[in-house]
């Protein structure tokens, strides 16, 4: 007869053997290289919480838990950065009430990832919030401030949230902060050339002309993303192929893998598939990685 | 007995057969919403040619005449513009001979375009030649520009070339662009303030300030794609799921296809079954877009 107590101990050792069991896989996998970063489109939350008729909520919380989950396992593989989409810059058009249910779950799990029990902790991790962070309301901002505060100084391992994030708003900004810069270079020579008296203005216009002198290397350090190589691989959930404005610059030659399964419904497997299809494929983008470095 | 003769006359009935049966297929299909714009990577024509044990350059050559019906279907669907990656600015580090196989090839077909038979006659073509066309050596360049003025009055259906093209050179471009114009824009009013004798110099910063005014508007305005819109379906074949640099800034939204097949082998059910796939999903993209423009 089954009582409380040996079924408590059965699933004990049952979860115990599945841990032993993925410690074996991820060290048998280790044996070959290992992705150095890994970013997620999480996309099926909502379609998740429709397909079991749960409350629309219910679909992002069980969300979380994957995302969890899955920068467990990341981690555990020796991956060193994982990017996640958590919210983009489009999804502020949502319904009022969806955005500001997504920002409190924010603000919570912002709170258990810093708990003693949290990921910080657990992984070592250092947590940078990539966008445009100004679009965040007064809490928010305060709460993903705090959290790269606090983890500034950690260094086993990198999770980068984007949030409110677009490609094209991240490249735009890149582009203003080169300007910017390109412009405050030549701030002092101007005012100096007209303090000697350039009426002619010249001098002042050849200076000008030094404006659009901005190139790739300019655009590419002021990019958010510039804290992070880039990606090795791109998951998206959900089976769809679009890149929905995230990570375009930065995943040129990255491949995308995008299984069929809902965000909530991702489990290793998907990842260890991916790792693998990564392995194959390693010999060819590392020749072409070395080709650009040599040029 | 099969002679020669009533052999002909079955092969022309069974090509006006299939020709019969492909127009009734398009009909059926023109029937959901068509996609504007289709842009195709042409992957695996080397791989193709070390398949089936042919000389290295075989493989580009059946990649043109692949190119050359696929093109033909896309236009006969309703297809307005079609993009092919035919040249990265990477492939100028293969082998030098390579490199000149690939150019020749390309002046020897693109004679062949503008042919009485060719493909610009055929369906009215306009041709652009996309990237920096600065890069390309004095033949190849006198005959794209010859190419892109002599279709330039062609309205009905529109082929873009990428070559040489990768897109983040694309987008430094655009930014390059951007720049100058502001550095024009100003270049007068701090003319006319240094005649007047701004000394102080406040007001010729006050206009520098407006160096960094650099929108999302101004960069797109400036990409070599900004004469196309967006497309609709990406295609790569070979089962490759990278973009290597291709329409990074344009796909955000856009779905990748990309089949297993090599390029010499993409044939006319890759593309239905690509724009089936686009008419499944284009009620919630078309959603997507309108509350795009409604913003």
């Amino acid at each position: 007869m089954l009582t409380e107590k040996t079924g408590g101990i059965k699933s004990l050792l049952f979860g115990g053997l599945v841990t032993f069991l993925r410690i074996c896989l991820f060290k048998v996998i280790a044996t070959g290289p290992i992705p150095e970063h890994i970013a997620f489109i999480m996309d099926g939350n909502r379609r998740y919480a429709k397909k079991h008729n749960f409350a629309e909520g219910s679909g992002h919380k069980a969300g979380y838990s994957s995302l969890v989950s899955m920068l467990g396992h990341c981690y555990e593989l020796g991956v060193k950065y994982v990017t996640v989409y958590a919210f983009s810059i489009d999804n502020f058009k949502r319904r009022p009430d969806i955005v500001k249910f997504l920002m409190d779950l924010m603000l919570e799990k912002i709170e258990l990832l810093l708990g003693e029990e949290g990921l910080v902790n657990q992984y070592g991790l250092r947590i940078y919030f990539i966008g445009n962070l100004k679009l965040l309301s007064e809490p928010v901002r305060a709460a993903v401030e705090k959290v790269m505060k606090a983890t500034e100084n950690n260094k086993r391992a990198v999770l980068l949230v984007c949030m409110p994030y677009t490609s094209t708003d991240e490249i735009v900004h890149a582009v203003k902060q080169s300007c910017e810069n390109k412009r405050r270079e030549i701030q002092t020579p101007v005012a100096t050339k007209l303090a000697n008296g350039a009426s002619e203005g010249v001098e002042v216009m050849m200076e000008l002309r030094k404006l659009a002198n901005i190139n790739l290397v300019d655009v590419e350090k002021h990019m958010y993303m510039g804290v992070a190589p880039d990606p090795d691989i791109l998951i998206r959930s959900s089976g769809e192929t679009r890149l929905s404005n995230f990570l375009l610059w930065q995943t040129a030659n990255c491949p995308l893998y995008s299984p069929a399964a809902l965000w909530p419904e991702l489990d290793i497997r998907h990842l260890v598939w991916a790792v693998l299809n990564f392995q194959r494929s390693y010999p060819y983008l590392e020749k072409k990685k070395q080709k650009k470095i040599s040029e």
